[in-house]
């Protein structure tokens, strides 16, 4: 049992912690069976969760937390009085290199900021990136940043191009996945300076990209490129706005079938074909977002998820950390810093 | 006939132009049977798809220009070559009173450009923005900007704030309209420096606008507030992510009812109540953008639209026209300027 891999837990983060977290560590337990959990929060909460069932308490150690970050605090207040909290303490249970991953589903930017403290930034990265996987008419797409970096220069958008394509290739398992950066056009005239000095990067740069230019709002869910790149405050937009959309949709479709007794009859009939578009766009699939850009393995899950969203977050990490996801990107990084035309060079042009 | 309203048409504008634009003069004209029509274009293209219809031919009147604005062009070339063009020529109609609106599928910079430079921005206003509705579940909002302005500081949120009030309670008829900021999180510390400042100052101002603070970008589908006030960047990726997550739903839900007998067989049988959900996602039913802004009615089409939507954009000029708009915003920002704590003076601070 020693050997086997180790996933740190904050027990404490999300809207129905420690329950929900609980539930969703107790999921993933029987579809990772040799996986173990490092629970940290409230003893005297978590303790009777576990141990009603013996298996579970057989793959899980509770490392008791006084105190846990509520999901208001500012990050800079969070990392300043969040020493002893469960969330610092479960990335500092990877740092310590006793987990290989860390999963939460607290406060996003008091995550972010302690595992940028606790956790370093990889060399050559300037500011680490959130990135999920949203479904698309293709597939998946990667999609950051999602919100870690409201303001965004070229050079980070060229930083999230790097990260995501090797994020990619790691958890889409493409050889070359294409690369585009979020724009209000196509044309290279069109957007911010900021865009368009990163797409000239991108498309200058001896970077083993493939590059394709600029892609606009409805290209997320067309699936043109592989990997969308966007500042912070975008994606965060963006992901939102697709969620919502979604939901509004949804909503319109269940009112229609309710609206006669022939559409009732329909939704009965063409029932277990509609359950499987619910499961295609189920947020709680796609839960478990990515840092990338930092030197270990850390998984944001959503605060407002259920068990089953959670597990899903816990099995992101484990992929990743199964497929070496750190050392890969750690690789990539340091591959593009002896490059001819690096970032760095392009910087400072 | 003389006194009848005369909205002024782009016919060269768009992808199938002047073939759908002279196809959605005609729907309108049946909506409109009062409304005359002053088509700019090619009169050899124009002419015979006119001249088939002796109603249409009723209330049309080509003006042949020499040259159009092709989509492709940059507004600052569009604007110093294109004085003889069809969309430059439509815009003109309106300031010299021989139209009350002008209605364009064409290129979207160039119109913006042009319009500018014809019509003038309104007293107050430094930057005219894009808004359009889009259904939500509690109906419909109004959001602004989607693409005039890629980068605003926070006097031109401000503004928009503004503007998209005084259109929320024009088109919707809404006695208080309820104006939200678009940002990353709804906490009054989240986000840019831009949202943040905006939000302060709509807070403390005197302004008399229901300002709710900050929405999300699922707050759109869900209707929260009546206005949703952005960057045109921002605006613009939303918009097209709305559009293209509605498309792939849909993409979704077409592949599940092929997916077997009985769910074919359901379509059939909820297929007028699924029609009404169609309908009401119909991005040609929320067709026809409105600058706001400029000392005049100009609304703005999609490029790839047809028929149907083109003259529901020619229907959003006409109501607003009728509705007498370019004097109740002109009224409104009169208004603001004249409050003890007026933009300018927020601004000054």
């Amino acid at each position: 049992m020693s050997n086997s891999l180790v996933i740190s837990v904050d027990a404490m983060g999300g809207d129905d912690a420690p329950d929900m977290v609980v539930d969703g560590v107790k999921l993933a337990r029987k579809r990772f069976p040799d996986v173990r959990f490092l629970l940290f929060g409230d003893e005297a909460r978590i303790g009777p969760l576990v141990a009603g069932d013996s298996a579970l308490s057989a793959v899980c150690t509770i490392r008791h937390t006084a105190s846990a970050v509520s999901g208001d605090a500012k990050p800079s207040q969070a990392v300043r009085s969040g020493r002893q909290s469960s969330l610092w303490l479960s990335i500092e249970a990877v740092k310590k290199g006793e987990a290989a991953g860390v999963v939460s589903a607290g406060n996003t930017g008091a995550f972010m900021a302690m595992a940028k403290l606790i956790l370093r930034t990889l060399p050559g990265i300037d500011r680490p990136a959130i990135a999920t996987l949203l479904p698309t008419l293709r597939g998946e797409s990667v999609v950051l940043d999602l919100g870690a970096n409201a303001e965004c220069n070229a050079n980070n958008l060229v930083e999230f191009a790097i990260m995501g394509e090797v994020f990619a290739r790691t958890v889409l398992s493409l050889d070359r996945p294409t690369v585009g950066i979020m724009n209000i056009g196509s044309e290279s005239g069109k957007g911010t300076d900021t865009v368009r000095d990163a797409s000239a990067r991108l498309q200058d740069s001896a970077l083993p990209i493939r590059f394709m230019g600029f892609v606009e709002g409805d290209d997320l869910g067309k699936g043109t490129v592989d990997v969308i790149v966007t500042d912070g405050f975008t994606g965060n937009v963006m992901l939102k706005t697709a969620e919502g959309t979604a939901k509004l949709y949804s909503q319109f479709l269940r009112n229609a079938f309710l609206s006669s007794l022939l559409a009732r009859l329909g939704y009965l009939l063409s029932r277990s074909a509609l359950q499987k578009v619910k499961a295609r766009t189920d947020p709680r699939r796609y839960n478990g977002a990515m840092f990338l850009g930092l030197d270990g393995v850390a998984v944001k899950s959503h605060g407002g998820t259920d068990a089953l969203g959670f597990s899903n977050a816990l099995a992101v990490a484990i992929d990743l950390v199964r497929q070496g996801f750190n050392e890969s990107i750690k690789d990539e990084i340091a591959k593009v810093q002896v490059l001819p035309s690096t970032v760095s060079v392009s910087h400072a042009v």
